[in-house]
């Protein structure tokens, strides 16, 4: 069975909802999104419930479970999304997926009678506090990117043959999940060996070149057992949703560690994610042919598979904001620094997953994959600040004469998707937000 | 604070147990072990549970709870491990546990009244099956031992300049959590990228230089919060126990994988860990000084301590053993291919834990860091089968004849342990055993 993304009556553009403002065409979560998150109303300690953005609100799905008729066989793929258990639904596969999204769709649209007991499970999301998706089991980043890749290691590493960021199979490296932490959350400067220009010895410093690594980060619903890989059709089906990711890397430590076997503290101090998940189901829409790069050899078997040429990409266009506290003092907008645009990244979901499941590592649901920095339509403006700046070398000029290479304290790093296609809704990823503190 | 390994009465090596099995000094459960460890019955499909292992039997806590007075305090201490949580008792802290370990020890020993209970509380180990202690979170590999590191990378990679294995800081990678396995389970022969003498294409195929990774495990306790380092004193405070550690490795993707900016399928296709977690309590009678290799540069501050020079180390000793299916056929014992000295690591747990936590990252109960392969006593008998055939060249001879480079299908690698101290008890950590299938 070739995996097809699936466009359905939950896409249809002229569909509105009863909550007004998700039929506002610059709203991220209108009716065709249907995002799901965890969430709490904002200053309690209640436990993390799930729900979806609509609009501006939250749908409380244990409230809506418990208050409102649903058609026969929903109640029970409800169930643990009332447990707060998103993981257990992500492993709950595809065709339940499919049947909720179709339930929500049908509850939340213009004139559903299910609408008066749902308005009552609704709580605004500026009332809301997010939280992670669920406990991340594994993560693991790759360097779906290659151009972004391959010029982080000639900045940092000018002298070095370069590293083969590869065009044979996917690279990257497993990080650490412990510190993976939903948007809004403070990021501290990192300390990590460094070694001074001259210096004979390195020294633990706080980084002085904290850099944001821009991407995507895919969860993983059903996976597979140990020891059995999954095929690029079955890889394709593995995974959930995605969600904007921030990998943040303190360049000057990473250039250190790069001498080393592995990397330990450049990055892993903290990685930013948004809190809602947009599913597999609500990126259908966007699904256009991928295509190796000129010149890229020929895919390994385990890589190639006919719906990968024909839809494995995603159009979802990422876009990279900073503020600066004293753009935020003097209420200056965050202004956009980067673009990206994850249809052109060098490798799609199902080949990382495919690939990295080839050797026996099993996926579990909650695992996450980090796409990397995906290249933007313009490289002079893509990427992270390292290949901004040109290394550091060419400071950019903000709001107010501010100049930036890396990133200062106060500054706040803002990711934003997007997916658009002709004659469809357009749907957004909401934001993965992080300040810099000292 | 100066942390100090505490010696007590638990450590008392004229200490016998009713559990007569334990008194047997070859026994690696004696009373003065106590390792805690998740079990069930057998062939049934029960919920695990939390025992300790004591002779050739498993003490069941929650019985034990339920069925046994117990010192005023201690019922409440138990309750994570009546609950099968061993993580959550491993974040209860040291106090805690040596009030648990204090009460356990009174419980089993010779005389004690609380035997008639406990008697009824036991499971044989031969009737127990084991599985992972807890959920393990994050996973971050050490290479603690430079000498296997530095070895490792000449005989995978002759013409490329050494990487550094570093004698300023502890170097290391994260790697998959999920695939963390427990004692017994199969190995499956991963496959991934490997490119023929000659070739000028990699394929993917099955490893044909399978090899094992001898080390040990730590397993964390109370870690540290997100952005807050810890200090070497604190890092001493930080971990819970340690376990046997098998990173299998596959030499030939690793050499591969080596060109690339890291390691995705080379390992963490499978890491094996024994089930019995001996405790930083347990271990305190084998506390020796840490010495820093002769010539190795002086010790950055976040890593030096008074308490490390005067006690950091641990004399482990690490033996690596193997039994080819035609052995098995032949009922010819294991053959023991290596011995290591866990003493003569490079870096401590506690410098390690304090490295990993000096940029920021945090570490939660129950996430893993494995140590790398420890130095032997004599170099051409310690490492990996990397190191032991001099990079595949030099076959080692196993009884009957057979001969062994890497490892082969059938091959089953097990790894033991234990702590010898003059005027102390001998404890073991039983065995982390792995069979190589195809």
């Amino acid at each position: 069975m070739t995996p097809k993304p699936l466009v359905d009556a939950t896409h249809d553009p002229s569909l509105k909802s009863w909550v007004e403002p998700a039929n506002d065409p610059t709203c991220d979560f209108p009716i065709q999104n249907l995002p799901l998150g965890r969430f709490r109303r904002r200053g309690s300690d209640e436990p993390w419930r799930v729900g979806v953005a609509i609009g501006d609100q939250v749908l409380d799905l244990m409230l809506a479970a418990q208050q409102c008729p649903w058609a026969e066989g929903v109640h029970e793929l409800l169930a643990p999304l009332v447990a707060g258990d998103l993981a257990g639904f992500m492993a709950a596969g595809t065709a339940a997926r499919r049947r909720v999204r179709e339930a929500l769709s049908a509850a939340l649209a213009d004139g559903s009678d299910q609408g008066p007991f749902l308005e009552l499970c609704l709580l605004p999301q500026a009332e809301a506090e997010l939280t992670l998706p669920c406990r991340i089991g594994g993560f693991t980043e790759f360097d779906a990117g290659l151009r972004h890749a391959t010029a982080v290691g000639r900045l940092l590493r000018p002298d070095d043959p370069p590293r083969a960021v590869d065009e044979w199979v996917p690279t990257g490296r497993h990080g650490r999940a412990s510190s993976i932490v939903a948007s809004g959350n403070a990021v501290r400067r990192p300390m990590g060996p460094v070694q001074a220009p001259g210096a004979d010895a390195p020294s633990l410093v706080p980084s002085a070149t904290l850099d944001c690594e821009p991407g995507l980060g895919v969860l993983i619903g059903r996976g597979n057992a140990l020891g059995e890989p999954l095929t690029m059709e079955q890889a394709e089906q593995a995974w959930f949703g995605m969600v904007l990711l921030n990998a943040w890397t303190a360049r000057d430590i990473q250039a250190w560690e790069a001498r080393t076997p592995g990397l330990l503290l450049a990055k892993g101090f903290a990685t930013t994610i948004s809190p809602w998940v947009v599913t597999a189901e609500a990126l259908a829409p966007y699904r256009v042919p991928f295509a190796r790069p000129e010149g890229a050899p020929p895919l390994l078997p385990h890589l190639n598979a006919a719906f990968n040429s024909a839809a494995g990409a995603i159009d979802i266009g990422l876009e990279v904001w900073l503020q600066t506290a004293a753009m935020r003092a003097a209420s200056a907008p965050p202004q956009r620094l980067a673009q990206g645009r994850f249809r052109d990244s060098d490798w799609t979901l199902a080949q990382l997953i495919a690939h990295l499941t080839s050797g026996g590592c099993n996926l579990c649901p909650g695992d996450l994959l980090g796409s990397g920095t995906p290249p933007g339509p313009d490289p002079r403006r893509s990427g992270s600040l390292l290949e901004l700046t040109e290394g550091g070398r060419m400071p950019l000029t903000l709001p107010g004469g501010q100049a930036r290479t890396f990133l200062q304290d106060g500054d706040t790093v803002i990711l934003r998707a997007h997916c658009r296609a002709p004659g469809r809704a357009r749907i957004g990823f909401g934001e993965a937000v992080g300040t810099v503190v000292g």
